[in-house]
């Protein structure tokens, strides 16, 4: 591990402020916009949503990241998604970046923004303005700005979600921080939520793309928590150059170090997600092992996670495995159910649940019992090959059901 | 229509009959088995699961259809699955079939067998055997043996589904019945339950099996409780020939008529099925209009079928139309979000609540109130072609969990 995992969030690297401000856009007695700012200029990558439906600030980043030289902050809002919204709602976010860019002295088309919540509502302008004045005041106020802001952006979402990391490249030590939000309409296919990555790195805009764009589908394209992919889903980094290392513009040992940090702050933020699903009381990982090529251990591992059966058993802690057989044999991929392994693991212990075409005769106690741990493991060990791939989600719950029955009222 | 919806199902044909028995082999207290018998051989046609991990029933009947001259019965049971049950599995089935075999005085091989239930576990043949000894005594004693059956293969079902029709052919009145159980594990992928067809025409093997095929794709493959595709989905058809109509062995107009009347049956237990989904308290039909092919119309029908969180807004009555445009954009189908009508429909109103890129400004009491009803249909207008699909399914509620989290015990 040639990385630290360090305190902090979206404000850990250097040069990154941010803050948060009560808009009262839907939530009312809480926070419900964030700001990120840079103190310099940042080159920025980003990954969206796959959706055909695309909410009008996922339009917006999507030219801003393509086509401005440089990104210097953003803007986000939770309760209204600005989605399915038309001409209107790309026009509130060009005002929403005009209104933030002159007074934080930017160009308007550095000003990426993010919305999540309801789809179809437009957002109210004015609250929007007055948000962002308050927020204009409050930046690099508070030492606890990364948390104000992590909090800020939450919708069902129970905890906030933050990470920060520290390497050395070429002498000078780097920081990684990020913070991001998601709980329900979660699915593997892109980034599926709202994040936010800062790095004081120097890097080029190529590698910085190249390395969010391959990471993501090992992480955030690996969780689900209830196979509804956004149409708001943004990932996005931001580098102000601010640690002096030597640039990264090349795919050598510095290129690697960025890699594995990204890789760690965008692992412990995609299981955060998948452990805060909607209602969920424990976190699934489902690991396959030993398959012939990495796409079908990907997908077979995405088809476990995103079982219905599957996740009310485990809500239940029935050890009712034969719904994990049924969910990998209609995963779409070929492999011999009779020549395959299945596990289940908590942090304290491994018990063997089938093997040969047959349950193993396992103690159903033992199951339970590990059934009934904040984090549960499901081991699939193909026995054939080499590749392998982990899925992160969370059991389905009463809760889930009532959050998403009554949640525009 | 060329064809009379009559009562009756499994044993609405002429020479069929049916029964069902008290096996205990998981339920106590009601029937858990059944027996379909024909008086005279039949041709016979199935659809079966296009999941990887099949039951040993699966592996058994796919045998028989395709290699067997012959069918003369089936035998059912509720409870366990046999599946994930290797080669112990397989001897139940054969031993199954050669129980029924020798009392009915038939072929062995001409016996098809249909299990559903939990899987991985194996099913006790005493129990078996007795309960076919049982049957064989009450085949053709009450006339309600039809009902019977199907009410013996239910497990989560709330109730009994059967479908009836008589049509002309040559001068003859052909019979169509059929029973189906299914509620959840449910998702469109081949035939997704157990179902059984019978009908007195006289048909080739060959225009049998094609009409059934063909025929499953507009009606069982288009429903989804919870995306599921069961390890054990069997549908099958067996014509005795006793109505003696000319042989249908052309696609002429006889073959018409038979489909349509195969249709009808297909259509109704499929949509009894989508409204008996596990949990339910609402049938949700999705029809999409206009759109420039026939596949991308049934694209995007079943991803708006499949969706939790318009299954969960729907049970909650909340008129979250951006997560039905949220499931459109998802669904892997390109089309023009800005460029479509979405209503809502009961059978007394039609509502319009999305046009040329916005909500219409309905009214939202109006909406609550066809979202309230027993059947709700979502029309999605593309209004680009002219290829259209339907989509059933049911919303996702408290049961639905209450029920998947304790099935086994």
């Amino acid at each position: 591990m040639s990385f630290q995992i360090i305190d902090g969030g979206i404000t850990a690297a250097k040069g990154f402020m941010a803050t948060g401000a009560q808009a009262g856009i839907k939530y009312q007695n809480r926070n419900d916009m964030a700001m990120i700012y840079s103190e310099t200029p940042c080159v920025a990558a980003a990954t969206f949503t796959t959706n055909v439906v695309k909410a009008a600030p996922v339009k917006w980043d999507m030219k801003i990241v393509k086509e401005s030289p440089v990104l210097h902050a953003v803007v986000v809002n939770a309760g209204i998604a600005n989605a399915c919204t038309s001409k209107e709602g790309m026009d509130t976010c060009e005002q929403t970046a005009k209104v933030a860019a002159e007074l934080l002295n930017i160009p308007y088309d550095s000003v990426a923004i993010g919305s999540t919540g309801v789809i179809g509502m437009q957002l109210p302008m004015d609250k929007i303005t007055s948000g962002i004045n308050q927020m204009v005041k409050t930046l690099g106020v508070s030492k606890e700005d990364g948390l104000l802001a992590a909090k800020s952006i939450m919708t069902t979402d129970t905890i906030s979600k933050e990470a920060a990391v520290t390497f050395e490249i070429g002498g000078k030590t780097v920081t990684l921080g990020a913070m991001c939000k998601g709980s329900g309409m979660i699915h593997p296919n892109m980034c599926t939520m709202l994040g936010y990555l800062t790095t004081d790195a120097v890097i080029s805009k190529e590698l910085l793309q190249k390395a969010l764009s391959e990471n993501v589908e090992d992480t955030f394209n690996m969780i689900s928590v209830d196979g509804d992919t956004s149409t708001n889903d943004t990932l996005l980094i931001m580098a102000n150059g601010l640690a002096g290392n030597p640039i990264i513009d090349q795919e050598n040992e510095d290129y690697e170090i960025f890699k594995e940090a990204l890789n760690y702050v965008n692992t412990t933020l995609a299981k955060m997600m998948a452990g805060d699903g909607e209602g969920a009381t424990t976190m699934i990982e489902v690991k396959v092992l030993n398959a012939q090529t990495k796409d079908q251990a990907k997908k077979l591992s995405k088809s476990v996670i995103a079982s219905s059966l599957v996740k009310a058993a485990i809500f239940g802690r029935d050890s009712n495995w034969g719904r994990i057989l049924c969910a990998l044999g209609y995963s779409g991929v070929q492999f011999d159910p009779e020549q395959m392994d299945l596990y289940y693991q908590n942090e304290n212990q491994t018990l063997k649940i089938y093997s040969a075409g047959l349950a193993t005769g396992y103690d159903e106690k033992i199951a339970v019992d590990i059934l009934s741990s904040k984090q549960v493991t499901i081991v699939v060990d193909l026995l054939t090959g080499t590749e392998s791939a982990t899925a992160w989600g969370c059991d389905l719950t009463y809760d889930y059901v009532k959050i998403n029955a009554d949640y525009r009222s």
